[in-house]
């Protein structure tokens, strides 16, 4: 069989195994965490214990986790959650993820006001512009922590700090599914009122993610019915998966640093080959001086992003052209937003690696340069 | 180690070991299956026909079903999902489970009036008085098909189609969760629009389930973003859930005939033997005759529900007071609206089967007899 090279870590992981060994266990501590006995207690304190866990990985003692479904949820729950009044504004930045963009957009029939903030041309939000767009009105802010277009690093600490010192009830979220697990993440040091993780890109299953939420601030439940997570989320706890993410997350937490050198530097050397290459001329490389080591966004405008991924995928290389939620739609909103030209977003494709896989950056290289050179004609 | 008999089946199953091959192969099987390569393409193939399964199950071939983590979130999905003007009436039973009571309830915050359905002393849905309560203002319904307290069974079928008969624009859901492969059901035969199952309930894992819905419904979706579930539910797929859940629900309703045998003569022998007891003048049984055989709600008024379900757990028997995700609210809806007294319902406790379980029903019988009889102060 074709040694095959995934690079769509962005879009998901592959579950680490140890998820098999809690499946077994979560088949014998089977039991609903709201029943009086004492196994169902004992499963509800084994629940506690993971929500522990991923607040403490999170630097987030002052909150605490609600797990809930997907960070689709996360984020659809907190826009829908947050009170806010009609008049009232919410800023999101223009690198939102979907489900934080079309959840802000959403409000906008319940008479809020949303607005994006625009991107500087490294992919970070617009600082500047953005302390501009803070008035009276503005109630909610979120902004991605990494983009899980181009795995830029949003300043998430100056910029809450710059809104709460500005207006300290404006509540400020932070979409953190690229950041957790990927690069280090205090909640106490970013200070934000809300934060969104999610399992499925740390090793961990599908069907659980979780909303960290700091003490104090008041949302209202998505889900209601039996009043599971404190309230905040009804619906009878997918147990398997909560412990799964509290274990795997914790050992891939353990090795950020050496998992953080291996992936930065698979990174580089691609990068490297490409540049030392024929097509260094062709290719551009979007990033920042702030960037996360797990997402290679590249531009090679005039080849169509889709048809260069699926080129590599006959050479067994498995690469996305944006984010795996939005490559069905036109174009790419944070690349736009970028101040690319319509050639170098149509011409975009993100490699994106995991920490717990080996690549012959090599052979990737070479494929890469390969496709290019080819549909350039000039092999 | 004591034996335990695990009597608790309504509040959730053991999970099928099938689980764990699943779960192995879904981790080979890791791809997103928004993304655009062949092996993610096969995995959308996958979820696909795991949907295709459960519609046929569902005898739902007029229909879609769409993935979601819970019956809770299908609940809530469609009560703020369908399309509702001020001024229109939801009509609900009082023998909902929360997720449906409370999120029908939840829509009077955006002037729509919602009313509950009284019920019969059986439990069952009193027929006669929602007619009188449908007039032109209805424009949603949802009864329980099989009550998650008792067990009863109601007529879906002839309560839907008199509803259609009366206006066939009104919206009829019921929730199913306590009826899919434990009754027949037969989503062309009951006419209903949507329909709620949970997989946990059958055998399968914590963290998915469906909401079916008729071809023509429009509902809006709850979680928005990368438009997952054909537009319906994004989030990225949790393929090792729904995966699991068809997969499972075909065995169960493969022996459907079977598991009603089995388990309708273990509920049928502890009735027997209770009546046949010294307890026989203590207990009321809250049945109806058409009943669900995996449900048995006993009444020892002067006896609190929880004190005996406690005694009982000495014993090694697992049993509960009510559904597991209300047992800690005070009362039980469904017993008042059934018109049980303050001491029928403060002392009522509920049976609930597994079709996979063998139970010594002898030694269940024996114990809820001594426990009643010295809490009687008999012995």
């Amino acid at each position: 069989m074709e040694k095959i090279y995934y690079l769509d870590n962005a879009a998901t992981t592959k579950t680490n195994n140890i998820s098999i060994d809690i499946l077994n266990k979560s088949i014998d501590e089977f039991y609903n965490p709201s029943s009086a006995y004492k196994q169902a207690i004992s499963v509800k304190n084994n629940l506690d214990n993971a929500r522990k866990i991923l607040c403490d990985l999170l630097g987030g003692k002052n909150g605490k986790v609600i797990f809930t479904s997907s960070a689709t949820e996360s984020n659809n729950m907190f826009f829908m959650g947050v009170h806010l009044r009609k008049g009232q504004t919410v800023l999101i930045s223009k690198a939102e993820h979907p489900s934080v963009y079309l959840a802000a957009h959403r409000l906008e029939k319940f008479g809020i006001i949303v607005k994006d903030i625009p991107l500087e041309k490294t992919g970070a939000v617009d600082f500047e512009t953005y302390k501009k767009m803070l008035d009276e009105s503005v109630a909610l802010v979120s902004i991605i922590h990494v983009s899980n277009e181009t795995g830029i690093i949003n300043n998430i600490k100056d910029i809450c700090a710059y809104t709460k010192k500005y207006n300290k009830n404006i509540i400020f979220h932070s979409d953190g599914v690229q950041a957790f697990g990927k690069i280090k993440v205090d909640l106490n040091v970013l200070g934000v009122d809300l934060y969104t993780i999610s399992a499925h890109k740390v090793y961990a299953p599908r069907g659980i993610a979780a909303l960290w939420i700091k003490n104090g601030v008041v949302i209202d439940p998505l889900l209601v019915g039996g009043g599971q997570e404190m309230g905040l989320r009804s619906s009878t706890e997918n147990y398997f998966g909560a412990v799964s993410f509290a274990q795997i997350a914790q050992n891939v937490i353990l090795d950020l640093d050496k998992n953080n050198a291996k992936v930065l530097q698979n990174r580089q050397n691609l990068i490297d080959l490409l540049r030392n290459s024929e097509i260094f001329d062709y290719i551009e490389v979007n990033e920042s001086e702030n960037q996360s080591p797990y997402i290679l966004s590249i531009s090679v405008p005039g080849i169509k992003g889709e048809v260069l991924a699926n080129s590599l995928e006959r050479d067994g290389i498995l690469i996305s052209t944006g984010s795996a939620c939005s490559s069905k739609k036109a174009g790419n909103r944070t690349l736009e937003a970028m101040g690319k030209t319509n050639s170098e977003v149509i011409g975009s494709v993100r490699i994106s690696f995991s920490a717990y896989d080996d690549y012959d950056i090599n052979y990737i290289a070479g494929k890469l340069i390969e496709n290019i050179l080819r549909f350039k004609n000039i092999i």
